[in-house]
């Protein structure tokens, strides 16, 4: 992957590390749960991805600064506890639509540079966006956002598919990457604040 | 695979698709979230075990007719969806018992062709089986189906043993798979309608 | 691995198949049910550390003693079940910090043997320490025990920490695994009798 796509990356990983750690603090976990928690929501998505696609070893097991960027991420916001608790409440879904827009765009993007085709790409896309954040949901027993009423997968979805045509008309991978994250966090942002949702059966 | 063996394996997944998108009609998903849902059901039970097994990439990411049988699966149901929802309480565990012996039958099946022994055969089987039953339950937060007191690995297990069985006996690939279903469907059936159990302890 | 590893590896295996069965046996679960918990329990964390290393297929379908290892933990239990629900109230965490220890000490090792720098053999310790006991709480939906307050994942990564810290200073493997094993088998059962936590935010 290009320089600046591995950078956007450990910013995804960050950001979800982060709503991780926020989670964590909420249920009142100790700092290595935390840790735990922010781990599997920073590379879940992408630990899956890979897994399925068969690339091995893994990502960060090859590049240890994704684990790094977590530690960090940890111990940044255990000495600014304070202020991550303050934030939570609203900043959680926030944080999640950052990690989802990037994460989107980058395993829709991997998935293509290993020369898979266009649906397993935007499925791909989805998977490393919308995973991390299921297994956190799970592990501390909430119901995960990709299943409540507002408009998430649909917005993963979104990105993903643009992404995979303006890969195909040819255009640069940064203003493919650019319409991808735009789509999907616009669509996610804004169904945060005006609970949007798809009808659902009458 | 044999060709028609392919056939099963996708009715499979669209049985098993199905009844992911009968819970998330009943938990109020949105369309999308729906889709998640019946994928995670419909492969992941055949995504595990090609993990396992070390088969790579996992099976649909070569042949993503089976992403688009659960997209088709999805579509219809939306379109249908007074009749999914109206069936759902009686359909969801009968559609459950044959994507259990569909998907025993093919797991066990996989795991023989692959050259893998018995015992290790048996537990694919069962782990095609049951684990996309168990993450769709899981992510709807209900207890899956496999950890309550009707029988249900056990007819899974019966099933996939018999395979492995009439396989070592040299018998065709159809008989075999003929007897894996019927036993695990007939078992699963039969505990449903007569709720049978193995005994608990006392 | 050496042999004597090996067996320290199976008796991982067993004392968290062991849970499994206890757990299970609390749900009142069948006994396939409980096969599966079991199963999931002792075999989870190590496939999940297989998975992520790439080590294809995972160690459990090239070796099935461990699957026997299950089988006969779960018949033993099922012949002693007046016994084994008696004991389970005090002895699940128990046995629980044998198997956090024992498969915190092979994720290590394993790790460190493939070639892999430091970071990741303290994660890939943890993760097989941790992950078959969260599976097996997922299932059974109760709090996973590495999200509450109690000191764990903490025991995990001190341990592994150790192993690698005298691994790099060329001890013999005995001498990292044995100190290892101590460490993290002290600190959660001092953790377990004393109640000890590390502290949550005020």
């Amino acid at each position: 992957m290009g320089h600046w796509i591995y950078w956007l990356d450990l910013a995804g990983v960050a950001v979800f590390a982060l709503s991780g750690v926020i989670l964590a603090s909420r249920t009142r976990m100790d700092p290595f749960g935390m840790l735990v928690l922010a781990a599997v929501t920073g590379i879940g998505g992408g630990t899956l991805r890979d897994l399925l696609l068969g690339v091995r070893p893994v990502f960060w097991v090859t590049a240890p600064s994704y684990l790094w960027v977590i530690a960090a991420t940890v111990t940044l916001s255990l000495i600014g506890l304070r202020h991550v608790h303050r934030l939570s409440q609203a900043v959680l879904p926030v944080l999640d639509a950052f990690g989802l827009a990037l994460f989107t765009a980058i395993g829709t993007h991997k998935a293509l540079v290993l020369g898979h085709g266009g649906s397993v790409a935007v499925l791909m896309g989805m998977l490393t966006g919308v995973a991390g954040g299921i297994l956190r949901d799970v592990l501390a027993r909430r119901v995960p956002l990709v299943l409540r009423q507002e408009i998430y997968a649909t917005a993963s979805m979104a990105g993903a598919t643009a992404y995979v045509v303006l890969f195909r008309l040819a255009l640069p991978v940064g203003a493919a990457m650019l319409a991808c994250l735009g789509i999907t966090l616009t669509l996610r942002l804004a169904a945060i604040r005006w609970h949007l949702a798809l009808p659902v059966l009458p």
